[in-house]
């Protein structure tokens, strides 16, 4: 097929060249921007509002499941840091340090939170008494810092956004359950409103949280065969209520530590579906976080009517709930065609005079690109079942990649081919780092999950004795 | 009357020492908490409700004005600061300076934004082409930090969450139209969702924000008399414009310097809330932003049906859109009244045996203790009128205190004596800051705003012929 769309020359072939198409299509669809200090970026009004979609139906769910959001300080103590080993290794090395305020040098050094574990450790330590006070089930939506080396907007970045959810338990087993629930939410929340299907499980030793027991990821297929980790939970065991001292006065009279989780999910997520549903046209973003549903493009605009036809019909879209816009700008409907498809606007809904006269409207979705004729009459109803379908589509689409680009292999050799053929792939692992150090710098792919209810003979690697199964990949 | 309300009695007198008043109130009801670092503060759950509530208040007001939201990020090159002479001057001293990040010194420091007019400023310096691209209409949630050298929770702490509206026009008319909307949107938002009747006009040059041409506030009256500024608007001329380089090209193919607008309000408005409707039981919070509108409070819980009853009454106020929770602890019925009081919920519910048996229910109000007897068949009706009158209530009662401690002063000494009583105070001024020094080191009071007209013969310190009446206060 011949391409005479302007927008899609300015952008990289997506097959032979996907990350200059991701940067191409963020930045030209002005979903974010460079921020003027290096690593930083600046989330423009087309790509937060992508965020408060997310927010609002994150938000939710996590209300539904008994959680309030409250706000913690920015600004840490170093000392913080250093209370929990593991935690201090992980994350000294890339933190920002603020050493002066209000002109004057300060006594200790301040990080700026690159998670909040220690700081909120700290505050429960103080409003912790009884086992009446538990389950503590507290929420945050926060900025976090973290000075990253190699950044890319959205997936890696020295500032992102993001909510981390940190609770306290009685028991171990009230905590694991929390941590898997809300692991839970993530993969429901991916599903129904990304789209995007997903693979849970535990991580290796080597993946897991600084500090964590147990850390369980969700990792998504992207369009390149890559994994991206969309979101943790972890089981933080005793590890910090000890270093912070979490300590509740049980039933039997007794102070006893209590039992933390934390969890999170971040502006990665946008990130994540770009990756997974895009296309060469640029955008395609899923009907139910997208911030214009359906865009409206008047045909020879300047026939009597046709405008006042669009905003009416803008009008009774919006009214049923529809996030609808207009694009009564001097450009050509082709121009606007190509750049509504551009920023991935599941729906297209054009309106010339003929279609007025006849009571019509010709809807074109992005997904598929099939136009559709359709009555004025009911057409909010008509959209919300196009923009349903749409949704679904994405979500099946998806799903069959993942499902078609799993492969096993008995071989590092074999793991290789794998992933440079797109694949995530599944091999037994004795569950020694050194294996998982040795195929990381064979293949380039790392431990995404352990894979839950499947066995293998023996590790890929070093031919032992397998203790797990896991899901390999090379991931962003 | 005797008190033996044990919540009552931890609290200080709210006529003799209002500002331990304050300190005990946020709290004793868990609104807040002291963060680890000097001056830093922790938005516990019920206060961080009031904020979510105050933000979609306003979200949805900015949106209906045609602004969209955006994150810029946190860190700002020092350099950004001072190119704005005025700015770096007003905001430099009291920035918070990153200068270590990922274990490496900066080669330049960065700033914690104290404000991000800097940082937007260089974004739009980029995104601004021509006159098309204009008005910009970008709002911002964000964290700021300001090091501050005395502090207290929400009314001023070395961080704190905000809001700031960033815009750009063709013109000084239509930049001037937009921070006077803004101011509006402020005072409209004040009035019918914080139920405070607010002052607002134009800053003298010493009160206006370091940058602008002239900045116009919102000032409101607490319990003391003494005033809060509870919201600023900015009108940036062309400083920002010069200093960043935003410039469009115009319609007459010349290029010229946008001019610019900022507005702000901040978790300083629950501040002002609790200083505005605060009795000596403790918060009263107005129905539209409090996060409990309603508390269910069961007599005789044990007895058959009455937790039963209680589930279905507040199932069914939620159902149709009140904030309902009940209280279903071991507490006593008393505790219990007393402490959702001392929390300020607008309307108690009391449901036991004899209630349920009569189809009755007991609503006391929280701003005038009436008790009302009413039926169960259309409680949610029953509550949302009464949630109206106390909203319309607390405004009215705000409104009189507001209409009779303003008074007029021919002198600096019935000024002192003026501020003293508790009063706002209207006198003349000459407009030379001399005068307004003197008046602030006499009086302890500061120039609020000048107030529109209305005129004065002479200025109430030097006796010089009056340039405006302006009105002043002690403020927080």
């Amino acid at each position: 097929m011949a391409n005479n769309n302007q927008f899609v020359n300015q952008i990289a072939d997506i097959e032979t060249d996907f990350p200059q198409w991701y940067t191409d299509v963020v930045l030209k669809t002005k979903l974010v921007d460079y921020g003027p200090v290096k690593g930083t970026m600046v989330i423009r009004p087309y790509g937060y509002a992508i965020w408060e979609n997310i927010q609002k139906e994150l938000d939710a769910r996590f209300k539904a499941t008994g959680h309030t959001n409250a706000y913690f300080p920015l600004l840490i103590p170093y000392s913080f840091m250093t209370r929990e080993a593991e935690h201090v290794e992980g994350f000294a090395p890339e933190v920002a340090v603020v050493t002066v305020g209000g002109g004057e040098t300060l006594s200790e050094p301040l990080v700026i939170r690159p998670t909040s574990e220690t700081i909120i450790g700290e505050m429960y330590s103080k409003w912790l008494q009884s086992y009446r006070d538990l389950p503590i089930l507290i929420n945050q939506w926060a900025n976090v810092v973290r000075w990253e080396k190699t950044t890319r907007p959205f997936l890696r970045t020295s500032e992102f956004l993001w909510q981390e959810g940190h609770t306290v338990h009685a028991t171990e087993e009230d905590a694991m359950k929390e941590t898997l629930k809300m692991l839970g939410v993530y993969k429901e929340f991916a599903e129904n409103c990304l789209a995007i299907p997903v693979f849970t499980g535990r991580k290796t030793e080597k993946e897991k949280f600084a500090g964590a027991v147990a850390t369980f990821g969700m990792e998504a297929m992207m369009h390149d065969g890559k994994s991206l980790q969309a979101g943790t939970s972890h089981y933080l065991g005793q590890n910090f209520a000890k270093a912070f001292d979490i300590q509740f006065l049980d039933k039997d009279g007794t102070h006893k530590y209590g039992y933390t989780t934390s969890w999170g999910v971040s502006t990665r997520l946008i990130g994540a579906l770009i990756m997974a549903h895009g296309d060469q046209r640029g955008l395609i973003i899923p009907p139910v976080v997208a911030p214009v549903q359906a865009i409206l493009v008047p045909i020879a605009a300047k026939k009597e009517g046709v405008l006042e036809a669009v905003a009416a019909l803008k009008e009774q879209l919006c009214s049923a709930g529809i996030r609808a816009d207009s694009d009564t700008s001097d450009n050509s409907p082709g121009w606007k065609f190509n750049e509504w498809e551009m920023k991935g606007v599941p729906l297209r809904i054009e309106l010339g005079p003929r279609d007025i006269e006849a009571g019509k409207m010709i809807l074109v979705r992005r997904d598929t690109h099939e136009k559709i004729e359709a009555d004025l009459s009911n057409a909010a109803e008509t959209v919300k079942k196009l923009l349903d379908e749409i949704q679904h589509n994405l979500l099946e689409t998806a799903r069959k990649r993942k499902e078609e680009r799993v492969v096993k292999a008995e071989s590092v050799d074999e793991l290789l081919k794998g992933v440079e053929g797109g694949n995530f792939v599944k091999a037994g692992w004795c569950g020694c780092r050194e294996c998982e150090d040795k195929i990381k710098e064979k293949t380039a792919a790392s431990a995404r999950v352990i894979v839950e209810g499947e066995e293998a003979e023996t590790c890929v690697c070093c031919g032992k004795k397998a203790k797990h199964v896991v899901l390999f990949a090379r991931a962003y």
